[in-house]
């Protein structure tokens, strides 16, 4: 059976979709808008891999009122209570006191904290304030979860059949508490799947209804059993396929993922959680070739996509930045006639870029983003071309290829699109290359 | 009088501090973490530069009981609540039924909503499907709040002396929405401070102890009526000046800000909320310089900075991105001989690559970025410098230097605080040229 179970066989308390969790998220700088909530991102996808919904998320001020009143109500109708932020040494930080009252529970010293606390300050080279003491005090009734990386461990309490789990806000800090502690606690008292509950495929360049349309003979054939779900990113859209009454087994569920990849061709990219980039970069290395990067609308977050990936000089030869024609002209050889006559915005200027950008470099592919993505700050006017127009080119030792996309919407929107658009294309070309297929297009000039 | 008036003239319900307000955000989306909460943090600013704090945000699930059940309690306690999300065409959007059945509310179909649906279909060349008629029912008692980006209007209605807004989901139509039509109305009924409720020093490279106890003198012989607050980003302090009692009025703060303005030298990066990057562009803007900037460590994130900046083309000259010795040698013209001797993460590495970009770009002033910004994904070895070690040049007419930074954190952290401490040193340099001063530091080399 695929829903959850304790690890010490003994039967679940319930499949772990049906657990109520809440998070409360503690913290002015929140609700004023200076930090953006990153937990809610971070553990709701968490939970989600694991079979289980986060079904609501407050977010409220650091005053001690707030925090009882909020707790009070969520502890009443929550099965699994996550915290994050306030354990800190500073008097804003109230969580522990504060939901330590509610709970009833005693807060007590604890020395082998306190220790590490001091430890942690002397490897710094910094003496300890005495208000880090404050976050030596736990729960007389409940268990330390250790911060490798900060001074305010957590805390984990089980009471009324519930479960709490208090975090520091750092996301340095808690996001391997997390991973580490947390998910593995609660997978052991079946509140959680002991391993991801979905098996996920990943597909780029195909939209979100077509791939439905595709797939449903395969989801038909399989029955009811099998549930799907897909979630559009910017130009990639993931399908996970669950079974969430457990008549499936994990080796069926990849069964029928594989069979959908399969079906899907090059629109499939990988299973998992890869980025585009990251896919990009292993066929890359597996082809032992490298790559070059040319951008203006995207302003570098191509290049920066590729310096994501771990190891990225091995594979990625260089990346230039440029919005006048001088750069392109002066760093890639772009010649400027060409540039006069058709426009920075072309096909003929992104295949000009991207040619001079694997010539000056050295590299065996090159792609170039050229287009207008949007006022940056004001209603600046596009010319010819409407905001949104983008012209992508691949160079490969195939031949080199441009083509003109168009996307709605705002700025940062369309950055994200283009870069996405480019590193599919990239990637198809690398998938083909790899088969030793021909470029399904006529070999120099402009793809339209 | 600062704090809230009405604008006919009559007295303020209360301050706008005082005045409870709620975001609802909805959507499974955000609790399964696919999409970041957005509104919170756009909605939590807006009402922040207006006198008012969010008292809570709660997100929750698509599903109608969650829906009611929150949206009940809520409106229990609230003076004005948001809600987003779930006003769209398709049977996951039960925003507008459910919250009409809280209030008692009937919705009546609105033919000129239809229209305007029909119309933006007719623009993009698209049939109206039936299921939009949905987003053309409106309260009964209430005003509709257009949306000149999307086909779902915004619902607003008054009842039981409090406020409901309801604004559609994507950030693109939501934020104009807000800015141009609930702000204004909320500020009409004393809900929100007429215009912005503090005046604001942005600060960078001071960190904010240092800053507070410089300022510390000024603040104390205003006296209690000023109220001041921190806003501590990477690399870059805001400080707030107010007086919630309204006995100072808007001149006697920017008076007070004014002051410390002056106290802080260059310290002081500017008034209101412009970026780092968009404060240098404007000098060299002024001063008819140009940049150009190479980068390693922050993989893209210093163009990105200057691209987002409107009419970059004017200044920025172009960027480049590498992780390879090929790649600075080739565009850059750095000896190859150099970064053997000395490494590519070095004082002498960082110097040649900003004399490189700026002397290949044609450029007055280079700013180079070269480090371990800590692993990508996996731990990898950064040899004899550490994990967040950086290496920052900066090329002017006056001269080249550089200077080794280290950060502690996480990759993304170090990066951002890379990038903000090149943008300041900047900064910095562009006021000394722009004042004719010598910059204080020798000549030509390294500046450890």
């Amino acid at each position: 059976m695929v829903s959850a179970h304790n690890t010490d066989g003994s039967a679940p308390r319930r499949p772990a979709l049906q657990v109520r969790y809440e998070l409360i998220t503690l913290g002015d700088e929140l609700l004023l808008g200076l930090t953006a909530n990153g937990h809610l991102t971070f553990i709701g996808a968490q939970l989600g891999r694991r079979g289980a919904l986060l079904r609501r998320n407050v977010t409220i001020t650091d005053e001690a009122d707030a925090i009882a009143a909020q707790f009070r109500e969520s502890w009443a109708r929550a099965d699994v209570i996550i915290t994050t932020g306030g354990l800190g040494p500073t008097c804003d930080d109230r969580t522990r006191d504060v939901v330590a009252e509610v709970l009833g529970q005693k807060l007590i010293f604890n020395a082998a904290i306190k220790q590490a606390i001091e430890e942690r300050f002397a490897r710094h080279g910094r003496k300890m304030t005495d208000n880090n003491l404050k976050q030596a005090y736990v729960f007389e009734r409940g268990e330390v979860l250790n911060n490798p990386n900060g001074t305010a461990p957590g805390l984990w309490a089980e009471q009324d059949g519930k479960v709490l789990v208090m975090l520091p806000g750092p996301p340095n800090e808690l996001q391997p508490m997390f991973v580490d502690q947390v998910v593995p606690r609660l997978a052991a008292r079946g509140l959680l799947l002991e391993r991801e509950a979905y098996v996920q495929l990943r597909t780029a360049g195909v939209g979100e209804s077509a791939l439905e349309t595709k797939l449903q003979p395969i989801f038909d054939r399989v029955g009811p059993a099998l549930s799907v779900a897909f979630c559009a990113h910017q130009g990639a859209v993931d399908c996970r396929v669950s079974s969430p009454s457990g008549a499936l087994t994990t080796s069926d569920l990849e069964a029928v993922a594989g069979e959908c990849a399969t079906l899907l061709g090059d629109d499939f990219m990988c299973y998992g959680h890869d980025s585009l980039a990251r896919v990009c970069a292993e066929l890359l290395r597996g082809q032992e070739k490298k790559l070059a990067v040319v951008e203006t609308a995207t302003g570098g977050l191509l290049a920066n996509a590729f310096t994501e990936v771990c190891g990225a000089c091995k594979f990625f030869a260089g990346g230039v930045v440029c919005c006048s024609n001088d750069a392109k002209m002066q760093l890639l050889g772009v010649p400027e006639c060409l540039l006069l006559q058709h426009g920075a915005v072309s096909d003929e200027a992104a295949v000009a870029m991207a040619t001079g950008a694997a010539e000056t470099l050295g590299a065996d592919y090159a792609l170039a983003v050229t287009g207008f993505a949007g006022a940056a700050e004001t209603g600046a006017s596009p010319g010819a071309n409407a905001v949104g127009t983008i012209f992508i080119a691949l160079f490969s030792p195939a031949g080199v290829w441009s083509k003109k996309l168009s996307y709605p919407g705002p700025r940062p929107t369309v950055k994200v699109r283009a870069v996405n658009a480019a590193l599919d294309w990239l990637r198809r070309e690398l998938l083909r290359a790899h088969r030793g297929e021909a470029t399904p297009t006529r070999r120099i000039g402009v793809m339209q």
